[in-house]
């Protein structure tokens, strides 16, 4: 990572700008009707955010030489469902944010009614992008098999079992001590199950993987999830409003469970890690067509927002 | 209708009590890791509900003569879409109603921040319905071509062109004057959409359906949307909150545009009427196969509930 040109802030980028037209088309054109719904929608997922879970979707498909253009869907997709699950979080009955990537929060923007619809109308799109061919495509399509697939998954992992149950166990754990245990059941759900599926629907883009590599990218998800979560934590602590673009602390004004404050910094950092080391084992067998999931997972124990 | 016994409410009986079977199954247990929302899901999703949907799905099938086995994951989507719409119509920052169905809404009971999570899983769940099998399931499933297709369909329907497009219509709809056609783009998007989609994915269960019978019943559903909503308008104005489980006279008091309020109590009845004669139209050429489509939309129109 101290090479100038860095390569990843070079894919990263280029994959940011490939996922963003994605986004901009998939998304339904502002001025069509219902208009403040569609310009709300747009507003709540175009033109910020990191984009890490689509990066794993153009990631993980690369490891197994799957064309860019089969994983524009899936990345979609991920980004999506990622996107429903801030505008939803934000409202007052949930976190009652009034910043969010910078910007007022969509509920802030357009009305708490109409935040409610857009997160979700993003769900029902997220489906909808990975099953639809649009008019005039050419080329190749991903198969039906690979599409049911990631439906599966993605529902899976946005669900009571996935993402929408890390909600619930996150409101449940409000005010409570949490062991390490529960801590990271909550977050295994919470953001870890979106992470996995991001991974697993590039992983299923390629038709001819074997189970082993599906089961090594699973666990270079899981990994990777945790991380991404630990080193959250450890920037609400330590990072400061202006880079985040969210309010700094604020977990902790909650009184909600964090790893720094159950491990104390210097572990929870060497937990990090830990897991970045056990995403290398996981990459082992795969070769250099690998190095963006590598990339991915330094930058997620080493990100400063 | 006069015969004794009842054809269509004993057809209906049957295939109530099958999709609630088929719903039981399909929620997680409420026994099962997180306690607190799993709960809330079967609350608002469990035995309560005319389940029209569901009966639209296994009619169209049957009209073609789909086993009803097949019919059991696109009747559960559909009504699981609707059953995740009905909990955030009727939060603080949508409707704020209180009874549902004769009970307490699912924010009274659970929480305004479950309530929330519980639409959102629903609708997750409703796509993984359609996609996964069961764990040692038997027998004949539905093709992948036609999961697709449902998935692409119920996604649409649910989304900001469909039934989220329609609350949006709706939340700007209120307290302003509607003129008869937007009176209807509302409901064509808010109620109709997900209705249409009901018959169209009983119909694409069939694989050799060709595209002429899929217009008509099309045509049917579109026709009993529209009259199911001037129906219920109707009854908002004349029936008793008891009958009806939720408050009545509920649009008039928030001065929400219906049907009897724009055309007259007596030519909205004809109009309900009229759009009858058209569904009879429309299956005109389908045998007695058909008949529980004929019966829904005699029952769309004539109903007290």
């Amino acid at each position: 990572m101290k090479n100038s040109p860095n390569p990843f802030q070079e894919w990263l980028r280029f994959h940011q700008a490939r996922v963003e037209r994605a986004l901009e088309h998939a998304l339904p054109p502002a001025g069509t009707h219902p208009t403040h719904l569609h310009e709300a929608m747009r507003y709540a997922v175009l033109g910020a955010g990191k984009r890490i879970r689509p990066a794993l979707v153009y990631a993980a498909g690369a490891a197994l030489d799957t064309p860019a253009a089969l994983l524009d869907a899936p990345a979609c997709a991920v980004e999506l469902i990622h996107a429903y699950s801030l505008v939803h979080d934000d409202l007052p009955a949930m976190d009652n944010d009034d910043l969010r990537r910078g910007k007022p929060t969509c509920h802030r923007a357009y009305g708490e009614a109409t935040a409610l619809l857009v997160g979700d109308a993003l769900q029902s799109l997220a489906f909808h992008v990975l099953v639809h061919d649009p008019a005039g495509q050419t080329g190749p399509a991903l198969p039906a098999a690979a599409r049911l697939r990631m439906v599966e998954t993605l529902a899976a992992a946005s669900g009571s079992r996935g993402m929408a149950g890390g909600q619930a166990i996150d409101l449940a754990a409000e005010g409570r001590k949490l062991n390490l245990a529960e801590l990271e059941d909550m977050h295994i759900h919470k953001t870890g199950a979106l992470i996995r599926a991001s991974v697993l629907l590039g992983a299923y883009s390629s038709p001819a993987t074997d189970d082993g590599i599906i089961e090594r990218l699973d666990r270079y998800a899981k990994c990777i999830g945790l991380a991404f979560q630990i080193r959250d934590d450890i920037l609400d602590v330590e990072g400061e409003t202006g880079t985040l673009g969210k309010t700094q602390g604020a977990d902790a004004a909650r009184a909600k469970p964090t790893y720094p404050a159950l491990l104390g910094p210097g572990p929870a950092k060497l937990r990090a890690r830990e897991l970045f080391e056990e995403t290398m084992d996981a990459l082992a067998t795969l070769d250099e067509r690998a190095d963006p999931l590598r990339w991915i997972a330094a930058y997620t124990v080493e990100r400063n927002h």
